[in-house]
């Protein structure tokens, strides 16, 4: 049995405003290439296919294509479950008509004691779920956490697992040891819902979602796919890809996958970035954290920026904050307001108010004057 | 053929801030029923499935469990299409695999010059659409109303007609000589968009979804199903059911439903209302519409009603507005504060105020001054 390994599509994210929906496109079609060029048995997705519970009519569209596309025209099976962002009773819409061909969408913890067998393999899909869901399925109110949840779902699992077969878990939480990044909201930090990854051990492999990184997790069979697509400055070193894992003799490729627009953190002063000769040799259109070592007021700094960088995710000054108060830039507020003005001006776009400027300023001053006294 | 025409299910809908769910469920209950007994070949869904282009969770897993159990549980054939009210793009989620069970759900324009052959009849399912959608279809900018639109529609499925079968049209739109009530929102009057009868003579039967009375339109062979529910208060004379439509020989057979909770208008005066001689002759947990005959204060008439009627839906005063201004009840505004208070209580709720709630309103008072002052 040869299979893909992804997760954490998030249809539907935006990425600091700009919409990722080309990105996740280019993604999907290098996914379903490489599906189809190492002729796996089946594509595995764990959770998190939209980004939040009630999805854009675009993420849907998109999703929906890209389900027909792997499972209708190209005969890919699926084995999907879904998410925390996902809304599962929306994901499930159809999933009843889905296994005619071979794609199996598990929203339900109660769908995960039943294995899906494909060629030599039984594959338990446990959806995301809450304590809740557990204490309700196994009638016991003791169960508070995921992780205690974890003790019986698997010792239930184990119940059918067939010897002859090989065991692939797919799900979607915190394993333990696994490493944060910022684009993973509502993970429950420090340990109270994480699932220690000997808990795992009586599967072959364990294709999880949840994190961003492939990284996340070093466990040589319990393994984070991580996301297709960078979605936040903190992923932004890091590879993103997909498994492919063969379950006899068992083996684990990683292939990585080509962004559009990189997501990138960009160092330097004002001076150095807007320099032809620098950033001529940049990928100018990637979506870039920049980080500038000025301290100095740099009149529309941001638009200026732009005019070069059209995607700039986060402007950040490195090295401490602007200095406004120092003697260049220090202005006497005991000045006439007209004086005080024209100062201020000066100093925020480095020129002298023109005489038609003046002469407005003037006229404002003076009613703004009138409407006080 | 014979098969069961229902439409605008409006699954979600609300009337006035009662939930319709178990409403909607007992209807659709008598619907399969009915389905079975009457042994149809297929259920015809003209529109409005759900009530909003977002319906909530809970109408999302009533739609989807009564899908499942009419196609898949009783492998009952659907043919449906979106109304104005569905967004087209969500309710199509799974539906290239819902035909491996005979299960058409269109909601493309371009969808609807594919006849579904069943039987002896070909079945057009045309779901709502923009006259856009037309003027894109057809590259024709000057397709400006539905009704242009539909003659081109038309025309094109007549193309297509297999002289030896039957034609039937599944639509969901406002076709002229209809009749309007309240709880058919988004619905052009003035003609505009309506679409004249005649256009639809090539059809051996009309399935028209979008009017909620059966009765909206009295052609023979172009019908509203109307909705399985009442939805507002317009609806109260309405009876609502399905039709079971046979092809050959042409019959149509209407087939009511029974409700939970009837929609009702009660006319009468507060004391009719509120004597058990005469609400004990009454189903009082109907949605009802209440028209007081009463033009006096009542106090608290709407609790007071809500006490025997628990489920009214709107008050009405049918003899004109309260009388405030007679000379029984109308106060010197020049009275001192507490005077003019326990006149107001007195006239409001017919009692004198307690020595103790007299205290209570001059402590108030006092306080009140205290500030104003």
């Amino acid at each position: 049995m040869r299979f893909l390994h992804t997760a954490d599509w998030h249809l539907g994210k935006k990425l600091h405003g700009f919409d990722l929906q080309a990105e996740q496109q280019a993604a999907y079609e290098q996914i379903l290439k490489l599906a189809l060029d190492e002729q796996v048995d089946a594509v595995v997705i764990a959770g998190d296919l939209y980004d939040r519970a009630i999805p854009n009519e675009t993420a849907v569209k998109q999703l929906n294509s890209m389900l027909m596309d792997m499972n209708l025209t190209h005969q890919l099976p699926l084995l999907a479950i879904s998410g925390n962002h996902d809304s599962a009773a929306r994901l499930r819409t159809g999933s009843a008509w889905f296994k005619a061909t071979n794609f199996y969408l598990n929203t339900k913890l109660s769908q995960a004691f039943t294995p899906i067998v494909m060629g030599d393999t039984q594959f338990y899909l446990l959806p995301y779920f809450e304590p809740f869901e557990a204490r309700q399925y196994f009638e016991d109110d003791d169960l508070r956490t995921v992780q205690q949840a974890m003790v019986k779902i698997v010792a239930a699992m184990q119940a059918t697992f067939d010897p002859d077969k090989k065991h692939v878990l797919v799900a979607h939480f915190f394993a333990a040891g696994s490493e944060h990044v910022d684009s993973e909201t509502q993970v429950t930090v420090g340990g109270l819902n994480a699932i220690p990854v000997d808990l795992l051990a009586p599967f072959d492999y364990v294709a999880l979602g949840h994190l961003h990184g492939k990284d996340a997790l070093q466990a040589e069979r319990v393994r984070y796919s991580g996301s297709p697509v960078k979605f936040s400055v903190s992923e932004a070193t890091q590879t993103k890809g997909v498994w492919i894992v063969d379950t006899d003799p068992f083996k684990l490729t990683f292939k990585p996958l080509t962004p559009i627009r990189d997501v990138r953190v960009l160092t330097g002063s004002f001076e150095e970035l807007t320099t032809p000769a620098f950033y001529q040799q940049q990928a100018q259109d990637d979506y870039l954290a920049v980080q500038l070592t000025d301290r100095r007021v740099i009149p529309n700094v941001m638009q200026a920026l732009r005019a070069v960088y059209p995607h700039i995710i986060e402007l950040e000054r490195v090295n401490g904050p602007v200095l406004t108060n120092n003697p260049a830039t220090k202005i006497d507020p005991n000045l006439d307001p007209m004086t005080l003005l024209a100062k201020f001006f000066e100093q925020t776009t480095d020129d002298d108010l023109t005489d038609q400027q003046q002469q407005w300023a003037q006229t404002a001053l003076t009613a703004a004057m009138k409407e006080e006294g």
